[in-house]
C-alpha cells in the first residue's frame, strides 16, 4: 500500500463531486497539508478564501454508492506557531437577552508552542491560561448525494463542517459513500476546541495531517460514524440540538442491530444506562450531536 | 451541628410552599428516605402516587429569597435489591420517521445486589450486561418563585425533574432560594443512568440519601448549580436542548464573572476551549443541559 | 340563569386552586373588570403587581374533572383610555446576529379613542399610524392538575398566557376541567395584537369582559379550544413553535375524529389542504400555536 | 419584451449553476411548463426522477450578484386531470406519542376539475370534499451562493423548496441574486395545499405557468421575498420553525427601514400590532415561515 504526499495547490469551498487531486487505492496512506479555516497555510500565506478551503477531493479507487469509507486519522502536526479564534460566545448560544451585553465578536490570536496555545494578548485573568494540544478535524467527508455541491460552513450526512473534537488522531471515522470514489475532503484543523465551537472556532491553525482510507465494501450507513480506543459513535448534523440528537441516536441504534445483535428493545434497555452525547457543534448551520457508546460495555455483552 | 433521620410520611407531587415536614439548621445532616419515582418504597409498598414523590420540604433555618441553598449530597443508598426502567427508547429521542417501528413502552425490572444491576428477563444479546451503581437524584430542588406549586414531572430555576446523573454523592448542588427556608425537597433517586434520560427513566429505586445543607447568605444565582470533586457546572432546564444550553451557558459566564473576576470576552476565550456540555435529560417537559468546566483548568489560571 | 356583576379585590398572579371570588352556574353570565398586564385598573391605580394579575377564580357548578368548560367571550370593552406596550421587538425574534444591533427596550404608551390605538409620542414614520379595536383576553384558563399553581407568565393544557389575538368577542374557548368548579380566571386584556405578540405585549389595558360559562359534562379535551363565527382552532403551548405546533394538530386531530367521525387519515386528507396555522405568541415561557379549520369546510363535508 | 414559450426537455434536482436552457431579458415573458414532484408532465409520463424536477435554469441578461430578481407569476394553469397527495399527516407535526398510532403513510390519487379536486377513492367521511383550486409553486428560486449546488427538497436564502402557499398567480416573488444571470428555476406546481404541507405535498400535478422577470439593480435583499394584492411579506428557511421566524422577521425588518423609512423601533411597534405570521411549510428539510403585512397598513402611515 502507498503512501501518497499531497501539497495541493487548488481549495475547494464546497463539497461536490469535484476533478479529484489524487486517486488512492484501498489501504493507502496520505499525507496532507491543510490550509486553516481562512485560507492560511503553513507560511502564513492566504492561499484560498474561506469558509474552511479543502484538501481534496481524493478518488479512493473501488469506493461506490452503498459503501462506506473508513478514514484512520493516523496524525495530525500543527505546522505553524500562530493560531486563531473569536470572541466572545456566539450570539445564539447565550441567552437572548444577554446578547445585547456581549463585546463585539473580534478575532485573537495565540501562540502555539511546547503542545500548548497561550493567547497573545491575553484579556485579564487569562494571563497564565494554557490550552493543550488535543488536534481535531473541523471539517472533512465525502461528496453529497444527488450531484449536490454544499459549503464548508454545514454539514450532513456526507459529513462536512461537524467540528467534533473526538476527530482527531487515533480516530477512525465512516463516512457513506455517495459518489463513484467516495470524493474525500478535509481541512479546517483545529489546534483543540471545546464542546460546541462556542465561540465559533478552535484554534484554528494549518495542519500536516496523516490518514489512511479504506472501503468498507457494501456497509451501508445514515450518517458520518467514528470509533476511538474507547468509544464508537455516531453522529447527527441538524438544527435544532433535539434533531442532530434524534438522527445520532437512530443511527446509533442501526449499528447497534447490524453489528451487535441488538434490537431496538435491548439497545434502549443498553443505551438507557450507558449512553454519552457530546455536543459537536451548536454553532454551525447545522449542528452536530455524536451519541457515544463504550467499547468496554460492549465488550462485556460478550460475557 | 444536628444529624436529622428523616422517614417520611406524606409526599408532594408538586415542589411549592408547603408545611415542612422538619426545620433544619444551617449546616445541618439529614438522612431521608425516599420513595421511587411511583412511590414504592423500601419494603415495596406504595406509599404514593406518581409523578416522583418528594420527600420534604425542609425548612432551613436563615435561607431568605436571595440566597443561594448549597445541598451536599454524602451519601445514597439503594434500599431495595429491585430497580424499573421502561423500554424502549422515547419516541422523541429516534428520528420521528423511525417511531412506527419501534416495539411498545413497558416497565422492565432489574435485580441490584452487590453494586450491579442485572435486568430480571433480559432481552437476547443483554444476558451479560450489568449496569454499575453511579446513584444521583433525579429530582430535587426548592420552592419556586411566585408561590408557585410545579409538578415534579419537570423543572425550572429552582430545580426539579432534572435528572442529571452528577447530582450524585460527592455533588455539591446549589439552589437559588424563593421562599423562607428555601423548602428543599428530595426523592427520584436512580440506582444509575444514561445521558439524557432517553428511556424516560434511570434505573429507578428507593433510597436512603445522607446530605448537609448550609445557607450562602446574599449569594444570588439565576439556576442550579453543582460542584463535584473535579467539575463545576451550571444546570439550564427548557426546551428544546438547543435553550437549556443557553441558559446553562449564561449562567455559567455569570459565575465565572462573580467568582472568578472574567469578563464575557475572557470567559468566552476560556469557555471556547475547555467547556464541556453534558445532556442531563432529553425526555421531561423541560430538557436540561449542564455546562461544565474542569476545577483543573480553573485552578490554572491563577498561575 | 344569573348575570353577576364582579369588582374584583383580590388579584392572582398564578393559575391555582384558590379560594373562588365568586360561585356561579353553569349558564350564568358574568361582568368582570380585569386590571392590565402589570395591575393598573380603570382608574390607572395599580391594584396588583405583575405578571397578569388575574380576575378569578370563578367557581363553575357542576365542572369536575373529565368535563370541558365553554367560556363564550361576549364583550370586552377597554375601560380606560391609556394602554401601553413594548419595543423594540423582543431578542428572541430576529436573527441572533441583529439582536445586538437592536435599541434597549422600553415601554411606550398609546391613546385609546373612538375605536383607534395612537402612540402618545410616535417614533418617525409612524405619526399617522392606527391600531384599530380589536379586543382579546391575552392570558385566562382553568386551575391546572395535580393541585400545581402555575404563573400567569406562561400557559398549558389549562390554558394561561396564551396571547392569541382569536380570543376576543364572539369566540368561545374550551378548558379541560382539571379540578372541581373548574376555577376559571381571566385577565390580561389587549386592545389588539399582532401574530406572535412579538413586542412582548399587545396594547396592554384594562376592561369590562362580560362572559357565559357552560359545562360540557365528560367532554375531554386535552388542550385548550376555541370556536367562532368562521373557524374551529385547536391550541398547543410549548417551546418551541414546533412542539406547539404538534400539540395543535394532534389536538385537532382527536376533536375531527370524536366530532367528525374523520380516522386519522380521513383528518390528514382535510387538514392537508385546508388548515391554517396560527402563530398566536412566540414570546412568552411557553409559546403558542393554533390549528385552525374553516367552518365552510367542515359543514361541506355533509354534502 | 418577448414572451418565450418553453417545453423543456431536461430538469433539475438540485438548484446550482448549470448550463441555461433559456437566456431571457429583463421584462420577458416566459409560458414554461413544469413537471410534478416525481417528474410526471401533463401526459402522465414520467419525464425526470424525484425530488422536484425542475424547469430552468434561465439566464436573464443583465442580473447579476448584489442585485434581486423579481418574478411575476401570471398565471399557472393545471394541464392534466389528476393530482397526487400522500396521508397521513407528516410524523413531525403530531405528537411523538401519537405517531405510533399513525396508518403508514400512501400516496392517493385526486380528480381535478372544474377548478375543484376531488379525492378519487375517498375515505369515510370525505366523500363530498373539494379543495378548490389555489395554485402555488412548490419549489422555485435562484442559483445558491459559492457554487453550491442544493437538492430542490430543501430551502435556503436562494428560495428553493418552500412551499408557501402564497407564491400563486398574482404573486411577485424577489430572490437575492447570487451567480450571473440569476439562474432561475420552477417546479413543484401544486393545485391547492394547507399551511405547513403537513401531509408532505400539496396536490401535486404538472402545470402550465406563465411568468416575467425583472432586474432590481443593486437592490440587495437577504432572503426571497413577495408581494400580493394585498401584502407583501419576507420568509425564512431553517429549522426549527422559530429560527425561521427569525429570519422572516430580521428581513421584514430591513424591508421596512431601506424602503419605508422605519427604524428598528417604529417597525417593532407598527409589526408588534399587525404583523402577521404563516407557516408555509413544517415537512421539509428546511422549514418555512412568512412574515407578512397588509399593503393597507402600510399606505395608512402616509396620513
Amino acid at each position: 500500500m502507498a503512501r501518497h504526499i499531497c501539497k495541493p495547490v487548488v481549495f475547494h469551498n464546497v463539497l461536490g463531486s469535484f476533478e479529484p487531486i489524487l486517486r488512492i487505492a484501498d489501504g493507502d496512506a496520505v499525507v496532507a497539508e491543510t490550509v486553516d479555516a481562512w485560507g492560511f497555510d503553513r507560511a502564513g500565506e492566504r492561499r484560498h478564501g474561506p469558509p474552511n478551503p479543502m484538501t481534496g477531493p481524493f478518488y479512493v479507487e473501488g469506493a461506490e454508492p452503498g459503501d462506506s469509507l473508513a478514514v484512520r486519522i493516523l496524525r495530525m502536526t500543527p505546522n505553524r506557531d500562530e493560531g486563531w479564534t473569536f470572541g466572545p460566545v456566539a450570539p445564539n448560544v447565550v441567552d437572548p437577552s444577554a446578547v445585547a451585553v456581549l463585546p463585539k465578536r473580534e478575532r485573537v490570536l495565540w501562540r502555539l508552542e511546547g503542545g500548548k496555545a497561550r493567547l497573545i494578548d491575553p484579556p485579564a485573568g487569562l494571563a497564565h491560561f494554557e490550552a493543550p494540544l488535543a488536534p481535531m478535524l473541523g471539517c472533512f467527508g465525502v461528496a453529497p448525494p444527488l450531484g449536490q455541491a454544499i459549503s464548508t460552513a454545514t454539514s450532513g450526512a456526507y459529513g462536512g463542517n461537524m467540528d467534533y473534537r473526538r476527530f482527531g488522531p487515533g480516530t477512525t471515522a465512516y463516512f457513506p459513500v455517495f459518489a463513484p470514489g467516495a470524493l474525500f475532503f478535509l481541512g479546517d484543523g483545529h489546534f483543540c476546541q471545546g464542546d460546541g465551537e462556542i465561540v465559533g472556532t478552535g484554534i484554528e491553525t494549518s495542519f500536516e495531517v496523516e490518514f489512511t482510507v479504506s472501503v468498507q465494501k457494501g456497509r451501508t450507513i445514515g450518517w458520518p460514524r467514528g470509533e476511538t480506543e474507547d468509544f464508537i459513535f455516531a453522529i447527527g448534523n441538524a438544527r435544532p440540538l433535539d434533531q442532530a440528537l434524534q438522527h445520532a441516536t437512530s443511527e446509533m441504534m442501526a449499528w447497534l442491530a447490524a453489528d451487535y445483535g441488538l434490537d431496538a428493545l435491548a439497545a434502549s434497555h443498553l443505551l438507557g444506562q450507558a449512553v454519552r452525547y457530546d455536543v459537536a457543534n451548536v454553532f454551525n448551520p447545522a449542528y452536530s450531536v455524536a451519541c457515544r457508546l463504550s467499547k468496554s460495555v460492549l465488550a462485556a455483552l460478550a460475557g
